[in-house]
């Protein structure tokens, strides 16, 4: 018996080869960061795609998040960013010799994930992403009690503050879409690392109705 | 201490307001429809914005969710349809008249919702609906046990099936989006009400790369 979530091709593939070999499945469901992210306020029906980042070296910068991401911002939808996590990697060098030696845990921080879309926008140059006027909801640990953070801001904002105030991994970062509804953004207010501004780039960038 | 699934600006609102009052909320995580979905086999990272899908009338019969459809649609990702559920409707002789009198709860069923989809593709035209070549993905009470329904047809089968096959509401549709995954055809195959058929309108119309 198999126990699983199943919300991507890599549960739905180890139930099928599980079945191919006579082994009985079974899914249970529970919340996930797919659906506990209604946690920082933005409604769930306005998300569109999830997509994934992965830590960007000199030679290899897969960009191909940023197509998706502006697929959502072009509709005005929510993007749930999943940030990269290595555990258990071998350096080149150790996978080279066969050297069964582990390099430690690295968990995608928010300021790292958010200099990665900056540093992409720079390349692809839609317009889409924009320090000051792109808003953003950085997540971690949602349901977890006082371990949950909920951290939202500009792009520059949240690269500029120290990682500290986004507790300790998994994070995630939603890129907030301008078909926003003002109770999203007077919800979300209770986490900005400055509430002035977040309102303001709302209601003059988004577009928001908001009281003043 | 009001205990809430956070996932739409009704919920948001809500919380909202009982803060107002001084009244401590506090959202607990759960599985929902918007995650339980992936027991369908489609993968949650390609689902687009969803949508809610109201009992048309007479006079009544509003179809912004088209819109929504068409963008999903255009992108290739999957929409969760929410069927509209009526319990403790007045009718509006009883509502005239101020009677507290309440018609019997009704639940759309997936034939009634394949209807109206049917029905207003053919007033807005944009060719995203078709009865023979569009596939869809009945769901009923998903992680309830033996009382969950999980169906998958064209548009065409679904609506001819009786509604036995469905199961006990409440019901949601799924309509597959053309961004598919040979795994995800292969996983839903178990579901189809016409497995040849299924696969065959996967590979022909959706392009799906699938074995023979």
């Amino acid at each position: 018996m198999i126990i699983l979530s199943n919300s991507a091709t890599t549960h739905t593939d180890i139930i099928l080869r599980a079945r191919a070999l006579g082994i009985p499945t079974r899914v249970v469901h529970n919340a996930s960061i797919l659906n506990a992210v209604g946690a920082s306020g933005l409604q769930l029906y306005n998300f569109g795609q999830s997509v994934s980042l992965v830590f960007f070296t000199d030679t290899w910068r897969p960009d191909s998040f940023y197509d998706r991401v502006k697929e959502n911002a072009d509709l005005g939808m929510h993007t749930l960013i999943l940030l990269d996590i290595k555990v258990k990697e071998q350096s080149e060098e150790n996978l080279a010799r066969g050297r069964k030696i582990y390099e430690p845990p690295r968990y995608m921080s928010i300021p790292l994930a958010v200099s990665q879309l900056i540093s992409t926008e720079s390349v692809r140059r839609s317009g889409i992403l924009d320090p000051t006027t792109t808003l953003a909801i950085a997540l971690s640990r949602v349901g977890g009690g006082s371990e949950e953070h909920i951290v939202a801001g500009t792009l520059q904002e949240l690269m500029e503050a120290p990682e500290e105030v986004y507790g300790e991994p998994l994070h995630s970062l939603v890129l907030v879409g301008k078909r926003l509804h003002h109770l999203e953004v007077d919800y979300a207010e209770t986490f900005a690392l400055d509430r002035e501004n977040w309102r303001r780039v709302a209601k003059d960038v988004y577009g928001c109705a908001l009281e003043d």
